[in-house]
Formats: structure tokens, C-alpha cells, sequence
């Protein structure tokens, strides 16, 4: 078992980082051929989940969940960023209930030292409340 | 490995319950230091969601799910509770929906007997066709 | 640790498919009584979730997700599809945002033998860009 972190600065607003090489140097680091890797932010309003590192499909990602949860709506969290102040609060709720449908871990088998990811397959941290840094931890379990 | 299970009775329709508390307890039961831990809902109306427990972003979380998904929307689904009306089965379908939004799962890291988890993040059971009696899996791995 | 995958042909649009006794299966020949299974799709246009396997209900799935993300939406990635056409390239950009959504992987902890899945919960393979041949991995960890 070999757990590490990836840390990284994200964009602004939305903003979508492939940790998938992140990913394979810990591997590679731990040494490990045979088992999975489990991958969780360590923040409440990021996501992680697999998809294309597509540079259009990233705008359309961006469009998308700030269609369905739009940034200006009236959520009470918000209330928290406006009254309370604390250094690193912002009116973040839509960042939040984001972050709670795309989910804040995956596992991914690993055969041979590879990761098991199809073709298209690339590890996405998702910023939703960016800029940030942003940890993620990464555990490489197996023999 | 560890295996224990984390019960509780939740609220009507929508409630949102931290489980952290139960998974830390389960972790220190195991005696396990170093390794991760995964959760797993045991029920088809619930997700398991890692988010921030603050009372105003669980009411944005109740009013967002409703909108997005209406309890009072036409599903065929619900047909079934109509028709059959077997003991445990509402008009649950727009649960369900949501059940596949948020996820059943998640696994988080653990280091030095301790959730690999950052400051604001809670492991939370979203009931989503409540109340009922509710099971969550949590199997602590490692040594 | 006992690695397989699961190969299926999927159906046209969105189409489900339970994958639970292929899953149940790979647990019967690993000879792995407790631990856990992770499960995870090697698509960039599937989900992996848990939930009921009822029909009523996989119809409401395909009209909740398909107004929710309308597959004849204005979406950039699908200009490559238009453009470049390779040959396994479709209008699918609605396709990778319900993938999003959904979730690639989740694991269930496994006792005696069984997966610890509630009553009415059922694996599936979310087909969101079908029809095509898909491939799903499943690792059972333990002893």
C-alpha cells in the first residue's frame, strides 16, 4: 500500500485538471503491478471523476453545470460568504451541490503496472469554486 | 479488513446524515492505521456523497434535488406503487433518479488511523424517500 | 486480489444493463470470501451506478437523462464528430456529461461469500452512446 497527494493550482471558477500522469508516477513510485488505486479530493467543492480530456468538452462541462446550477441563484449557504466573511468562504453553494453529483472518488483497477482505463479514459479533478490549491490523495494497494 | 455496518432512521423525504462520526468509530474498532475505507449505501433511494454538514447547504441541497428532479413529476416507475402497493413502496421513482445522481459509494484513505479527508469534508448519507431504517456498509482495509 | 472484466454489447441511445451476476461470478471463481469488489467501466461515455433493475424505472432513466441533457443540445466537443469523424466518434458530447454525472466506479464490500447489497440493489452498466461493445472491470480484493 502506498498513499500519497497531488497537489495543484486550479483555474478560475470551473476548471478541469487530468491528474491521470499524477496517477501513474505514484504507481510507478510504489512499485506495486497488481491491484487498484483510489483517488479522493480532499475538498468539498471539487469533484473527481473519469471522462475525455477534451479541450471543447471542457467548455461544454463548464456550460452544462452552470446551466443546471446556476452561480447566481439564491442558495441560504451563501448566506455564510456574505454575513460571516471567513477568509475562505465565497458563495460557493452551487460549487457545492456540483460537487455532490459528480462525486468525490473513483477507483481504477490496476493489471501489469497499468492503470485499467480504456482509450478515452483520463482521472479529472473538477474545480467548481476555483482558484484554489487543491489537494487529492491517490492510494496504490496491491503486490 | 474490517467489515461493520453503520444503521440509523433518517427524516421524511430529503435528509442528509453525517456518517463521519460512525466511520471514524468503525476505524478505530479495526485497530487498522494505514490502508482506506470504502462506504457503500445498502438501499436504491439513498446516495453516499462527501460534502460539507452545514445546516443552510443541506437545505440548498433539499431545494436543488426537488427542482431538479419533481417529486410530483409523471414516472412510470411509480406505477408500481400505484398498482401493487407491496408494503415498503411509495412514489419513490424521482428518489431513485437522484439515488443514481449522487452515487452509492465512496472510498477515502487512511493514514495514521486517521480519514485522509479535508477540513470541511463529511462522509453523509443522503436519504432521498424517508423516513426509513437505513444500512451503510464501511470496510476498514489495511493494517 | 482476482482481476476480470465484463464484456457486453450494449443497446442504441441509452440502454441498462446488470451487470450483478457477472459480478457475482467473478466473486465465485476469485474464492475470495471477504473484502470487496471495485467495479469500474473503461468508457468515457458510461456510468457505473447502483440501483434498482426495474423497467418502469430504466424508462424513467432514459427520459430524465435525455431532458436533462438534451442529446440535440448546442455542445462544441460534438463539432469533432462533425469535422474529423473517426470512426468511433458520434454527436455524443450529452453522452460524456451524463458519464460525468453518473460515475465511473463503486465498490461493494463482500461477507461469506456475498456481495453486502441491499434487497433491491443491482450493479449497472449505464450505456449512454450506444449501441457498442463495452468493457467493465471488476476487482475482488480480500481473502
Amino acid at each position: 500500500m502506498a498513499l500519497s497527494s497531488v497537489e495543484l493550482d486550479t483555474g478560475a471558477g470551473i476548471s478541469l485538471h487530468d491528474v491521470t500522469p499524477n496517477i501513474k508516477a505514484a504507481v510507478a513510485r510504489s512499485g506495486i503491478k497488481n491491484g487498484f488505486v483510489t483517488v479522493t479530493s480532499q475538498h468539498t467543492t471539487t469533484g473527481i471523476a473519469i471522462n475525455e480530456n477534451e479541450e471543447r468538452l471542457i467548455e461544454d462541462v463548464k456550460g452544462f453545470l452552470t446551466r443546471l446550477i446556476p452561480p447566481k441563484g439564491r442558495y441560504l449557504h451563501n448566506d455564510i460568504a456574505l454575513r460571516d466573511c471567513p477568509e475562505d468562504e465565497r458563495e460557493n453553494a452551487h460549487s457545492h451541490l456540483a460537487a455532490m453529483l459528480l462525486g468525490s472518488s473513483e477507483v481504477i483497477a490496476l493489471a501489469d503496472g497499468e492503470l485499467v482505463l480504456g482509450q478515452y479514459q483520463a482521472v479529472m479533478l473538477y474545480e467548481l469554486d476555483g482558484p484554489r490549491r487543491r489537494k487529492v490523495s491517490v492510494q496504490v494497494c496491491g503486490e
